[in-house]
């Protein structure tokens, strides 16, 4: 029996029967929004996902939300903007774990710099999660729902953020995971998600990298400023879209789900689901972060990563002794 | 890093999380019966158990249900009754797992034999799990719920199996697991409950065991007749009241979970959790078994036990190679 490849086994079959049992290869659609007991019962209780289209096609705000109406109602408004020199906020860079310079700007000028030709490197994203719709843009929440009420009623509590995303399409969320059960809503353009269940954790790999930002220079470049204080930040070290199989072989066995959210479509998006995100130019989305339980799924999921790290240690022992056999 | 003590660490951190996360070194007693949704998210999706004392105190069994109604009502019906010389059935035994002989009696006959004098060393239980209520005894269901209304509701199905519980206060239930929702019900007498949550799996020692029944012979002792055709059966080979530690050293990690239950007390006992039971002489139960979800908490349970599996089989052989270095 070798261990290596029993362990591996395990967590092999662990992302099978997911698959066989309780999962699709493609995200379900429900024709209708589902009751609370159904929505915990058949998706939150499953750590699964599912999209409704057009579920929030009746918001003001898929009529409303255009330049020309977040100008006139905010061109004023200060707001905190993720810039980047490629899309790239919170993602690994040149082995650093690099987060975007966080700028204020007016409103109105960011709004400008999305409609108008690119003047330099710098890519735009109004991305910032701290319920930022709630807090910078209060004067937009009477245009959505406060909160999704079947999600409410069925775990028990209102949503801990309420965040809106407006960027460039060279904007990327890079593949990670989140302690929250998310709904995610598309008000207009296109959003596409990169889907891994958490069963899968073993085959996405990670790394610790040092924390930094993204400075612009008066060049009009970016530098990478160092945050020591932060230290090191864990980070999956794969972009789905283009996998280095050679450097991470592992992943070769993730079968990733991919979905597309057009204006008025609602994901549920479950906590520690891995998701990388790009978008159309333009693309407005408003998403609601509800805490997610830390019971037993949360433990069970602990304990495949824990797992997943001693089976990784032993491959990479084993490659150790035979590089060493080879030299 | 030692391979054995760090899988062992694993599996030790996902039953010592469990207590800490959602569960508790007793079960909880709730004032009223849930609501479907509370049910299921608080309990069936947590894989919690909880007890609802005197829950279902209203139901005419609890006055009606005595030795002289029930043979008034079913003294010529036939039932088919568990009879042992141990109070064992579906137990290890000589190196075989024995199911007991199952009987046809009259209930007459079976109810003088509870409540006279022991004439033989055999010891009965009417215990046949294959919804004997709604069959052999269905002119007692009116006594009873047909089920829990708000299990039902929330588990979105009726009950698979309605069983009538009845016997010798030297029966006992050996430990097992089984793949439903259990809600049990006291009708008279005190059921006593010893309980493992599925996350202690790996404390839990089975073994293999050729299938067996028990006959009485002509001198009143009891024959052990094995099963060829069966084949081996998998079997807890600990007994939770008495175990013997330096057999099964695991088993000294598990921290069995200890509660009664008295007549209109309910228990809600998860499904795959391990249970052990015995009780007062004559005590009376109805249980309601739910087909379970077979969904992510079945599909990390089956990981789990593999790799104890694995952890028990390093250890069998380190075992194994301390012999035959002191030989």
């Amino acid at each position: 029996m070798d261990e290596v490849i029993s362990l591996e086994e395990c967590l092999q079959t662990l992302a099978l029967e997911a698959r066989e049992l309780y999962l699709r290869d493609s995200v379900p659609v429900l024709d209708t929004e589902p009751s609370p007991l159904q929505f915990y019962k058949d998706f939150v209780s499953s750590n699964a996902p599912f999209i409704i289209r057009n579920c929030v096609s009746h918001w003001p705000a898929l009529s409303k939300w255009n330049y020309k109406y977040l100008k006139e109602k905010l061109g004023d408004q200060s707001v905190s903007v993720a810039v980047t020199p490629n899309g790239y906020a919170d993602a690994i860079h040149d082995g650093f774990f690099v987060m975007p310079e966080e700028r204020q700007m007016k409103m109105g000028d960011f709004l400008d710099t999305l409609s108008s030709e690119p003047v330099s490197k710098a890519v735009f994203y109004l991305q910032k999660q701290n319920s930022n719709l709630t807090t910078e843009l209060s004067c937009l929440v009477d245009d959505v729902d406060e909160h999704i009420s079947w999600a409410t009623e069925a775990l028990g509590k209102l949503p801990d953020a309420v965040n809106f995303w407006l960027g460039d399409k060279r904007a990327v969320t890079s593949m990670h995971k989140d302690h929250y059960e998310n709904l995610y809503c598309v008000i207009s353009g296109e959003k596409h998600f990169t889907l891994l269940p958490p069963t899968e954790t073993y085959f996405v790999p990670y790394g610790d990298f040092p924390a930094a930002v993204y400075k612009e220079n008066s060049e009009g470049d970016f530098d990478i400023i160092p945050q020591p204080d932060i230290g090191t930040v864990p980070w999956v070290t794969v972009d789905p879209l283009s996998p280095n199989l050679k450097k991470n072989p592992e992943f070769a066995q993730a079968r990733p789900i991919k979905c597309t959210l057009r204006a008025g479509d609602l994901l549920y998006l479950p906590s520690l689901w891995f998701h990388h995100v790009h978008q159309s130019h333009g693309c407005i989305a408003v998403n609601y972060w509800y805490d997610m339980e830390f019971d037993i799924k949360y433990n069970y999921f602990k304990f495949t990563e824990s797992i997943g790290d001693i089976c990784r240690y032993h491959h990479n022992e084993k490659r150790g002794r035979k590089k060493k056999e080879t030299d």
